[in-house]
């Protein structure tokens, strides 16, 4: 029965002594939202209620709940399975959805990255060394400039260039306009590589699952071959659906109002959006502008790249801040299988940005030499 | 220029002398997200960055920061609003979004309710009174027992029967075999009303845009005018498109994935699913099995009904864990333009249900007779 079942670990701040009660109280909040006492159906009360396996206190005061939540209720919707796991209970302050198991048949059907870890360096043939990414900013550019900065950025030999998650279809530089010129300078640059190396350009996407659809099939007439896009703005169901609907193509998952912390982070960004169809997920590293702790970035990291039944790993992206002087202390903290996304910090150099790019590069190369010879 | 920019106040829970600083950080974070020294285009300094009004602290340490953001960074996008509100910022714990006003012109554009307070009312009869609703539990029951418990319920005279909101196309009751069941036991029970009344089923929408278009065209084709969406699980884009695209619709909105108040209830809840196209919004009352206080209650319906440009006045749905004993008290508080919504208080009677169901039709309409008398 086991198999059939999510299995999810919440954390209650509530005192050690209504820890059960508060479980049991969630087990319902999730699955029928109504009190046992008033189903009539013994299959509901037996199959569909949520089960609470066990509740264990810890050492800061607060419990852990292990919850089994019924795949019966969750079928094979990705929207679904957030409001089965957490809808009503976001709601609530003194509950957070700590970790998720799920049944290896649901995550296949979920399906996991397109290309993963060895699929993005295939891609980009960038192999034995950590990936580089650079963003496109400020949003209000024009198309000209943003040609102009994803030239340079190809130029100077990045992996992945990425839309700022800003970008969706403004005046000054339209989805369509913005998509052709960056692509077409990132072709440019690609026929000058000489290292066996490609860069690849990921639009952002905006609106609803229809309009992502019509942008993905103008870009990938164009040549584009992957994209990015923010699964709790548009909604985990419609990204989970244009990676299917799009299996060749990369996707980067960006954290916008992924909220700050009741669905922790390496849960969400690690486990559910790699499920979901994330080959890269963006992660706020520790030490720049955002308050994840180290420990945090770590388990986003590890649980974005752990073994999973028929899941392909997914490449963690530490950023928010990040400067091309931490790119060594970045690398060798989270090895390798890494994608450095740094923005502001390179465009800071204003006109010597070839040059802040290249630096870039060279380190990341540098670090990825550094750690082969170490280990 | 004010007209053209989308206003927020934000909560920042900084000591005081940092809060200025902290305001402008914030400016660049949900807006060009780099910083403004390394902006080589003027216009985009000019226009594009978030502007910061004003600094106030507050009696309680945090101080309230006005920010006014460019409405070309937007469009018309209400997941790209989203965005450009509090994507990046959701990932912080010191700050929340307590307010926005949109541009009236931009609001226009999202719509607003098809239908709202007076819509709702014409299409079910309900006038001088506070509208009832109930919903359709627990997911895991039969097509049967529903379509009996929606027969029931009609037949009690309520407003409003809709599907619980972790109905999706579960095996037990699929989407279509679900909606055909209810609709017509609704329909049988508007037959025999004889007070001029007539009760709309709301069946719950899942999945992408593509997928909940599909379950509208197939519940529209059975006789069903109105739906249940959660908007921050489907993404407020593809709320806010289904709204504009089905015009003769009702469309409900649950707060399932809403988060525990930084984006603050009144604002998101009542003005931004308004904005959007929600009839009526569901929020967890207080002294229910939610936590939200009395006053952010209050705030919630005074926002989904305070007079906005060009858009109609939404319904307030008190909910999560209401009972027929507090109906008048509910009444009282909330004034006849509302929804009361009583779940499984009523299912509680169990083979009473359907005496269960009349009282608090009647003790509606009891409450509705003594606010009018009283006024």
């Amino acid at each position: 029965m086991t198999d059939d079942r999510v299995l999810a670990t919440y954390r209650l701040r509530v005192p050690a002594d209504q820890a059960a009660g508060r479980a049991e109280a969630l087990a319902l909040e999730q699955s029928i939202e109504m009190p046992a006492a008033a189903v009539l159906d013994e299959r509901v009360l037996r199959e569909v209620v949520a089960r609470v396996d066990r509740v264990e206190p810890q050492p800061d005061g607060s419990s852990l709940a292990h919850l089994a939540l019924s795949a019966e209720s969750i079928g094979s919707d990705a929207g679904q399975l957030l409001n089965m796991l957490f809808g009503n209970s976001s709601l609530h302050t003194d509950v957070t959805l700590e970790q998720v198991a799920l049944p290896p048949a649901l995550a296949q059907r979920f399906g996991g990255p397109n290309h993963g870890v060895a699929g993005v360096r295939a891609l980009t043939g960038a192999h034995g060394r950590a990936l580089t990414c650079t963003a496109l900013k400020p949003i209000g550019s024009t198309v000209d400039a943003l040609a102009a900065l994803t030239r340079t950025a190809a130029g100077a030999g990045l992996d992945l260039v990425k839309d700022d998650h800003g970008w969706a279809d403004q005046t000054s530089a339209p989805f369509d306009a913005r998509v052709t010129a960056c692509q077409t300078a990132v072709d440019d640059a690609n026929v000058r590589r000489r290292d066996g190396g490609r860069t690849l350009y990921l639009p952002s996407l905006s609106g609803h699952h229809g309009q992502m659809q019509r942008q993905i099939e103008f870009a990938r007439q164009r040549g584009v071959q992957g994209f990015l896009v923010a699964p709790m703005v548009c909604g985990v169901a419609t990204f989970n659906a244009l990676a299917r609907e799009h299996r060749d193509c990369v996707f980067m998952a960006h954290p916008a109002l992924a909220g700050a912390g009741a669905l922790a982070p390496p849960m969400l960004l690690g486990t559910l959006l790699r499920s979901f169809g994330a080959d890269a997920v963006i992660f706020p590293n520790h030490g720049g502008r955002f308050s994840y702790a180290q420990q945090t970035c770590q388990a986003i990291a590890e649980a974005a790249r752990r073994p999973m039944a028929g899941i392909r790993p997914a490449l963690p992206v530490p950023a928010g801040g990040m400067s091309v002087e931490r790119v060594t202390e970045i690398v060798h903290e989270y090895g390798t299988d890494t994608v450095l996304l740094i923005g502001g910090s390179l465009l800071i150099a204003r006109d010597q940005l070839a040059q802040r790019a290249e630096a870039f590069v060279a380190a990341v190369h540098a670090a990825g030499n550094a750690s082969a010879v170490a280990a």
